[in-house]
């Protein structure tokens, strides 16, 4: 699929049922939508862009929103959830803010057969409607701070579309919090990006770089905004999340003030923060390959799936030691899936979950039962072990471990290949017109350096890395003095 | 407040917040709106009919969301997201349903600045989109049964609002299942109606009756409504949740056919059931007092709240014990808050969390710890334990046990309480016009004398309990006999 083409305009016909997935190396982009569409992580609807998340999706957006859900409220955060809907008054009172979204918003006109008074706007994300809220409950420096998130979805209205990565209509967490000063309100944006990042590598095995967006990629109304960038399959980069110290801008905006300590009447410091679906994307373009889909074991929907072998006492005795195997492993807290569907033969099903990227495949045949062992398969590099029943449980959790851990340090290589160093700006071009990936390279800090290389490249710069070393010499661009090491890459 | 306000039309000054509950037995609107607002439960936004979730509220929703997802996943339900906007074309498919749902339906008219060449609806529940995604999924009898549900936001534009019980924007959860064949959709709905009372009178402590909606108050586009009802603090029923036996209604309207095992192709069955936010309204109304909210244990944010008293060695001794003991508790895997702010009196604590409902408090001043010990105290009925600290992990099991299991008893009495016969409609008029609660009464099945009834007394038929005898005699209205027992009441 071109990258300009809207997957999303009409339903699909009947002929348009995947079977096969493109070789990765093939097509990139139809190799990923044939497996999301394949291993039925989503699918088109009737509605122009916006698409549906089915069980199997969901199911790791479930088990990733409970992981990050628990980082979260362990650090004092608490969950509510605000209107959807946002008078079009309240949207107009940052005015940064109003720019950068107005474009995107959809708007509710009608309720029943009466038009509104008013226009509402489907929220593109929560400020307006949070921000005044806080107006109100923010009164005394014991008030604060103040932590709340919400797990929501939201609508921006975008011409190009794709499967988790763009669509009309996705879902989120978005964290917006109040503090009595600017070193609190610092303090819980890089602690938030922390925590993302914590996330990201050890729970979806992907590995990030942090840093700060430039002046024109931050967010509308921000005074700062931190991002991770990780590294996908194909050499693009993927903002997956950011974290946003909002000064007082939206304080200001919104009027939320507190009486201080010192009796002193003053302007609160906000933040906030979010993750995305489009994090499934990411899990699909870090992890795949050719066969499908590679899932890492703490979010995968099953990480084992047993396949029991059809042939001699396949009822008598391969299907109960299947089951009972089935029962030891779920008491013992995996998330296992028994396929004892008998219209298809072994090798579909191995093909079907490797697709679908369960990490650990058991098979358990006639021979197996009599040996009182079972055969363990890794999604990732195939190997296989003989596992005697009675030490499975462990054989499991160890590989699993292992499986989750190598996982990520395949694609922390495959990231440090992926980041070049750019001698002059003919390098730079040379590689962004092959492997692409990262460059790291200097930079005036001027914009206009920053659009000239977008225009030229579709490089943008994904990140400042605050903690590296400014290079000497030149901007990559012009001739004036590096001021900032930038991360450049095309991005999705 | 007068039923017939809103609310939500204007946003509250500083003037309004609530500092005291008014009595229930003075006011029983004003005394739930108080609660709501004071236990920080909701509170108004900007936005009319919509509110906003609070934290402690949320978690209320949460605690009871888990609960019931459990059930039903472990009946083989999975959840899923489908697009929350649907084009108007999808939407009128199904002739019955579009009537009763348009004149509620809030509708997207432009992306951005651009004008929709087609409006989208909000969803005001989904099986438009839903059914049109199953017409292409379902394709064989192996494809069956498909059992997904969705945990979602819903708007339907309502011009008298409350807080949970009535909003323009609303949280639930949705199931939509597909059967081959009429029996299993029956079972199906049958098994919800099941899982809802289990979790209704288990989990939340409220008892319901179930039965059959009339044709008149069943789901537009059903063939039959099955309904659980509850009785409220002041003599009004509340419809807690409804699970609808489509026949196939929807399956022809979208087109949802498979390939049977006799290779015919044959219209599929359906159907949908959900419970709403508004369950959050009928555990305020069901078990409050004039102190405010009493929660059941099992969805209580927090099950214990521990108040440390100051006094002698409060820094050295008390506060530390009172430490000890929540992370012991936290570890036993009870939830637990910790009121330690200096600002507040214990008395003033007291009130508070048994305003906010919190089933046990436990005291610890410098003599319990002396004695090793600390004091508990039920919310409900203030009963007094002094525990030793070495025994109170079971004592505090067992207290939750009990309240949870006497909150249900006391609903349960006060329903039977509230259920009254009447021999005429003279004295079913004098009932509906005094204490209210159910009637039980003959009914001849016509909606002619539904409709007077509903007129003249306000009271609606709530629900048609199949395992009831139906009474000798006539109906309630007319001289036809009666061909149901119906239970009527005043609802919300």
């Amino acid at each position: 699929m071109a990258e300009n083409e809207d997957p999303y305009a009409s339903q699909s016909s009947d002929a348009d049922i995947v079977t096969e997935i493109t070789p990765k190396s093939e097509d990139f982009s139809r190799w990923y939508i044939d497996i999301v569409r394949r291993a039925e992580l989503a699918d088109y609807t009737p509605v122009r862009g916006c698409m549906v998340i089915r069980p199997y999706g969901y199911a790791l957006w479930e088990n990733s929103r409970d992981r990050l859900d628990a980082r979260l409220k362990a650090t004092g955060h608490q969950n509510a959830y605000f209107p959807m809907l946002i008078p079009e008054s309240l949207l107009k009172k940052e005015a940064e803010h109003v720019e950068g979204f107005a474009p995107e918003v959809a708007w509710v006109t009608h309720g029943g057969s009466e038009p509104l008074e008013e226009r509402l706007a489907i929220r593109p994300t929560s400020e307006a409607i949070i921000c005044s809220l806080y107006s109100k409950w923010v009164r005394s420096w014991r008030d604060l701070p103040l932590l709340i998130n919400q797990w929501v979805n939201i609508v921006r209205w975008e011409k190009v579309t794709k499967f988790f990565l763009r669509t009309l209509e996705f879902l989120w967490q978005e964290g917006h919090t109040v503090h009595a000063t600017q070193e609190e309100a610092e303090e819980e944006t890089l602690l938030i990006l922390e925590i993302y990042r914590d996330f990201m590598e050890n729970d979806l095995a992907i590995p990030v770089i942090t840093g700060l967006k430039s002046e024109s990629e931050k967010f509308a109304g921000a005074l700062r905004t931190y991002t991770l960038e990780a590294m996908m399959g194909d050499g693009r980069a993927l903002q997956a999340g950011t974290s946003h110290n909002l000064g007082q801008n939206f304080a200001k905006a919104f009027n939320i003030r507190f009486e201080d300590q010192d009796q002193q009447l003053k302007y609160a410091w906000t933040t906030s923060w979010g993750v995305t679906t489009r994090l499934i994307g990411a899990l699909i373009m870090a992890h795949g390959d050719d066969k499908g889909l590679i899932l890492p074991p703490k979010v995968a929907p099953y990480q084992v799936v047993i396949v029991p072998i059809p042939g001699k006492h396949f009822t008598e005795s391969v299907l109960p030691a299947a089951r009972s195997l089935q029962e030891m492993l779920t008491a013992e807290g995996f998330r296992v899936h028994l396929d004892a569907r008998e219209e298809y033969t072994p090798g579909w099903k191995y093909n079907e979950w490797e697709l679908r990227g369960v990490p650990l495949r058991a098979e358990i045949g006639p021979r197996d039962v009599s040996k009182g062992q079972a055969v363990l398969v890794r999604r990732d590099n195939r190997d296989k072990a003989f596992v005697p029943l009675d030490q499975i449980c462990g054989e499991i959790a160890a590989l699993l471990d292992s499986l989750q851990q190598d996982m990520y340090d395949r694609a922390k290589q495959y990231m440090a290949d992926q980041t070049r160093q750019a001698s002059d700006y003919d390098a730079f071009k040379e590689i962004m017109s092959g492997p692409r990936g990262f460059i790291e390279a200097g930079w005036c800090g001027e914009s206009a350096c920053e659009n000239s290389i977008q225009e030229e490249t579709r490089a943008t710069i994904r990140c400042l890395p605050p903690e590296r070393e400014v290079p000497e010499g030149s901007c990559i661009r012009c001739d004036e003095p590096a001021a900032h090491l930038a991360v450049f890459a095309k991005a999705y």
